[in-house]
């Protein structure tokens, strides 16, 4: 049983598989979610309900955020009694998905009261989660890192990547190329059809070349067969890649593939009804940019 | 030793290992290279020497085509020796990468003289073809392929992609994609650095994950130390991507975000000096673009 006392905030799908994690690596774990009753299975894996933040966090050196979004999680963090019950020297670590900015922000206030601060968000979904394998890209000081580096190894691989809001930017940054790739994967794949070439037979041969990568054999495959089932949602795919151009923005810099995937991806969920579906759904974008029927189009 | 006979065309950097590894297999293997002494060393292995073409051809069950570009082919294919002495019911394999109209014609052509034929350009380079683990595209007859997938299963890994010209189509399609991830990755690394995030760190956070490929871990190393030594040449990047693009354009196919990574590459050839770097310096025209010195950038 590790010394360090860990709070997780927002046992969802996500938080709920990395509270379970924690527990059974041994960390005293105390778990509170604004619905109460996701939270109560983890009782099994020897789990502490709070029924409030200030309660959750009063007695923790470690508090995990896993809310769903950075508006929530400002709601929480100024939250009176919480602010009143968080112990200086505890080290809030972010690992919801928000922007670079936010985290900085967040991180500031939370130095005022003497609360220290790591962002951390993750890579890998429910499968990462349950697997203990997400992909945790963690912005911070070298310190506070090193002093969250074995909880964070009970729910996954965590990497130092830089200052506080590194981590986020490293989540946009994966984002981005998330976005192009598909982009890139639906061109060829709409060239090979249209050619007559037998696209999956090419994603067999491609594999493990330099053209490889999960998007070619998973998106790829979604696209020639027209499964556009989420998976990961285009309007959340044209939220990140928005977010990482006005973080690039910010520095002054233009990054014209990321631009010009981010309006294809915004006409997708805006004019093509889109919003819900799987982000290799940008397939479709491309045959109605062509004038196509894809024949797998569930859209009208 | 297999009952069929093989003659390979062509024993430059890639040709002579390939046909190394047939000998090495067991096909009776003639060879034949327009500097007759660079296909000297494959006697060696078992290995006859042809001093022409037709000599080359004339006892051939499958006649490999391993010559630098497609002109070269057109040459030896038109030369009238070399037309007597094929037999028909041979079997053309063109391996070297040409258009797939090329591949198409030549087929035609040779049809005439009862000579079969296969698309089947690889992937993968000098080590690849050391490895014997080529990908291997081919376009061809579900017959034909299957006459052959012996011989080139003794250079890589054959894949029956569709009819003629497919092998040649997928090899283009395997480009746009390595351009377009180059494209994706370089926007990403820019952002980390100006973001101070590690660039280095984010891609070892990243492995394994949707944004992680082989361009994200060897052509963003390449782009944050520097290193444009090639590997791919950014002209031949460029000539893929304009063959793709004209590819596509005959069946009526408008590709934006080829497109647009072929203008930037073409930038990069025509402008910035970068024609005989490796293909990951197109982060140097991502840094021109933001008139950033990259602080690596070898151009002046």
């Amino acid at each position: 049983m590790s010394a360090q006392k860990i709070t997780l905030l927002g046992t969802g799908l996500m938080g709920a598989l990395m509270a379970r994690n924690l527990c059974q690596a041994g960390f005293g774990t105390t778990v509170w979610n604004r619905t109460l009753a996701k939270a109560e299975p983890l009782v099994t894996y020897g789990a502490t309900l709070a029924t409030n933040t200030a309660e959750a966090v009063a007695k923790s050196d470690i508090v995990i955020s896993m809310l769903s979004d950075g508006p929530t999680g400002v709601l929480v963090q100024s939250d009176e009694d919480l602010r009143a019950a968080l112990r200086s020297g505890t080290i809030w670590v972010e690992m919801g998905s928000i922007k670079p900015d936010e985290a900085r922000a967040a991180a500031a206030d939370l130095g005022q009261l003497g609360v220290r601060y790591v962002d951390a968000p993750v890579s890998g979904g429910t499968k990462g989660a349950e697997e203990a394998s997400l992909a945790i890209m963690a912005g911070g000081s070298e310190e506070d890192f090193a002093e969250v580096t074995s909880a964070l190894s009970a729910m996954g691989r965590p990497v130092h990547v830089g200052p506080i809001g590194s981590g986020q930017l490293a989540k946009l940054a994966n984002q981005a190329i998330v976005g192009i790739t598909i982009a890139a994967v639906a061109e060829a794949m709409l060239m090979l059809e249209k050619g007559g070439a037998d696209p999956a037979a090419v994603r067999a041969a491609l594999k493990g070349g330099f053209a490889d990568s999960t998007i070619l054999q998973v998106h790829g495959g979604r696209m020639t067969t027209g499964n556009f089932t989420p998976g990961g949602l285009s309007h959340l795919q044209l939220k990140d890649l928005n977010n990482a151009l006005s973080e690039a923005k910010s520095f002054g810099l233009s990054l014209p593939t990321l631009s010009s995937t981010r309006d294809r991806f915004q006409r997708l969920v805006n004019e093509l009804d889109g919003a819900m579906l799987d982000h290799s759904a940008l397939y479709l974008e491309l045959c109605a940019q062509n004038g196509l029927d894809s024949g797998v189009n569930p859209i009208k």
